[in-house]
């Protein structure tokens, strides 16, 4: 199987644990069968590898997901990276291009296309195998996923197949309605859109070539910001007449908010937390290294993070955006390619940071023009290059860099450091890389 | 007016913050006249000076109190420190010795004794002032406090006056009652007793000596811990006949929980935080620098400080104890008379700290056994001593120091510094202090 996961921008429903760098697929709140947590990314990565053990998995994402999809799966992984964000036709395509022309997959195979961050259980994977056979079979150019629905949600948008027949046509697409329309489509037996679908690699891009000026993927790749920001349903589904509906009434949730996430949840504390039995629908989840105690409370989430906590009644949690939006932020934490970084320490004229590599892994050769650094190694070993010269560190360690110095630090184990930033116009911004000529 | 106030010990119903080194008295929670905040200590001092600026003010509390005190008062303030925890009774004897014997007090002149923590208004002092024109004038031996009751109380002891006049003899005293009782003391004209009272200097001086075996101040403070565990109560004003009483009918708050505290916050907010509009009866106090978002809560009290996060229904609240003292925690902050440090990173074999000097002062001059350390300064200037070498240090500086290596540093400016800990056995307890020989 095909895969190709939808693996959408960032978003501050799930603030502080969600942020501009960090969406929420990344989010570690899921124990695995094994005792340990795991994001949403890891989970259906996880999950469709169960399903079937050769799926050829790619992520679909934006630039600024590269480094954390790597940290959570791995070098592996297949990414079809956006070098810009349009909607979902353009990405679509440039995954499918990214199939046939990177991964040399043959374009008679179909390709399931789904969002990375539903909740599911394993019928679902059954489903999208089935999905990817009726698109070979040729039946349809296009076979879509209708989800049965469970409550006449406003959020989704509908398909109307038919005939209540497991696999049928389309008779017509239904924009999000409000609740008593949505009861109206649910009466006609209408099903969810949850944005999953099939097609034959050759006939996605036989219409992105009819729709689009492009020649291959490094082409299409190199044009991508001058393409049009245009849906796959608009530019495709809703246009196309051979179109099937398959009907799936499994489990499938989308945790948007905290009310919906914690439902998910197995335990009602992940991290350090304390609940008095006078708690009653409370769930914490604190990535801080310090305990929260909750005592008398009832359908609260609280959720803590190096950027902030907060403290909200489960239903009133849906309303948190423009709270979030309010608030002037710096990154706090982030999960790089090769390890991650959290801020300790702000001051006007210094940020202190601690830095974690994983074994083997190596920040960018770089410089700063503004700022003068220091390194204190904590642990691990491994070599810095600082302006071409090589030496070996460890735990204990003190390596100073004046600002226009190039430096890297390569980790030989795990390696943790203390990094001090000394100017008067600390920016990340403020970064100039280089090659290494020698390494 | 002479005056002492006790300063109790350390405790942690105010947790996150208060904890074992910082007592509620020290939590920085009162807006003042000028809109900074302040803490009880700093509340009741100014107070206190603003009803009699000549006023002689001696806090008597524990060595542990005394960094903290420096760094809220200043360096002018006296204290009483007690070599060890007794009782009151030991610790007021202590007290009224270091004002004869150490700060030149006529021992004809009278001496009151309050607690540090109670939340009152100006005629308290007035009251203060009165109990101790009262106790010089002679009439009785002491002179108490007693408080009109506001309700049935069973957290204080009270006293029965012979009468209800302003100031009257005392029947007796009765032990903390259940509220029952509480309420027949009431009805019979019983008053709450505060711990607050006066007395002549050599009133109290003579009974000490007919009960303990010293010679002077200096004698007593060397024999500290030989003393008795007793009360002053048990010691001196059940078994006193001629004991008076002065009726204070004023505002009189005992601020020992979190519900209590926050009826006394002007604001909801301390530091940074949001209520959305669904919130009522919420207090946040925050003494961490991320936000803390509040939604749809009601009658909630949310502390944070860098030991950790309290989110408590407020009438829960006050049963925190056991579950705080479940916690083990290391301190991760604390106020010390030179400044104040945070710990901000806890490994293995390393812990990094951000300490702040205040100007002109320092460090011990100290080293310690099982770890390295490195300073990274960030901000001011100053110098550093290591191994009786002077170095003047600024922003950006740099020192190491191995195991066994002498060090200080003395700040000029406001001095910030980020000190690296490195080693297999880091703990607080591993320092040795050394005079310096010059500075």
């Amino acid at each position: 199987m095909n895969i190709v996961l939808l693996s959408g921008g960032s978003g501050k429903r799930l603030w502080p644990l969600s942020n501009d760098v960090r969406s929420k697929q990344f989010i570690k709140i899921f124990k695995t069968p094994h005792g340990s947590y795991e994001s949403m990314v890891q989970r259906i990565y996880r999950q469709i590898k169960t399903a079937d053990k050769d799926a050829n998995i790619t992520i679909a994402t934006s630039r600024a997901q590269v480094s954390a999809i790597h940290n959570q799966l791995g070098d592996d992984i297949g990414i079809s990276v956006e070098p810009c964000r349009k909607d979902t036709f353009p990405a679509i395509v440039l995954a499918s291009a990214y199939l046939t022309d990177v991964r040399g997959v043959n374009p008679e195979e179909s390709v399931v296309v789904c969002p990375v961050d539903p909740y599911v259980e394993d019928a679902y994977f059954e489903a999208l195998k089935s999905l990817g056979r009726l698109a070979e079979k040729g039946d349809a150019n296009l076979v879509l996923m209708g989800i049965e629905p469970t409550y006449p949600s406003e959020k989704y948008g509908y398909i109307i197949p038919e005939s209540n027949d497991t696999v049928s046509s389309v008779s017509t697409f239904k924009e999000k309605p409000h609740m008593e329309t949505a009861k109206e489509y649910i009466a006609q037996g209408a099903l969810w859109n949850g944005g999953v679908f099939a097609y034959k690699l050759s006939y996605l891009l036989d219409k992105a070539h009819s729709l689009l000026d492009f020649t291959d993927y490094e082409d299409l790749y190199n044009k991508y910001d001058t393409l049009p920001r245009i849906s796959f349903d608009y530019a495709v589904a809703e246009k196309e007449s051979r179109l099937q509906v398959m009907r799936f009434r499994g489990e499938w949730k989308d945790l948007g908010t905290w009310n919906t996430l914690t439902e998910a949840m197995e335990e009602n504390v992940i991290g350090s937390g304390i609940l008095n039995d006078q708690c009653s629908g409370v769930h914490i989840i604190n990535e801080m290294d310090v305990p929260i105690l909750a005592m008398g409370l009832s359908d609260v989430v609280i959720s803590a993070s190096p950027e902030g906590i907060l403290v909200s009644d489960k239903e009133q949690s849906s309303y948190i955006k423009p709270y979030v939006d309010g608030l002037e932020q710096q990154i706090m934490f982030a999960e790089k390619s090769w390890g991650s970084f959290r801020v300790m320490d702000v001051e006007n004229e210094s940020m202190t940071i601690k830095v974690t590599l994983n074994a083997g892994h190596k920040m960018n050769y770089h410089s700063h023009r503004n700022r003068d650094e220091v390194w204190v190694v904590i642990q691990g070993k491994g070599r810095t290059i600082v302006d071409g010269m090589k030496q070996n560190v460890k735990s204990g360690d003190v390596i100073t860099m004046s600002a226009g110095c190039r430096h890297t630090i390569i980790a030989e184990t795990e390696l943790k450091l203390i990094e001090v930033q000394l100017g008067t116009d600390i920016s990340v911004h403020d970064k100039q890389k280089f090659e290494l000529e020698y390494d």
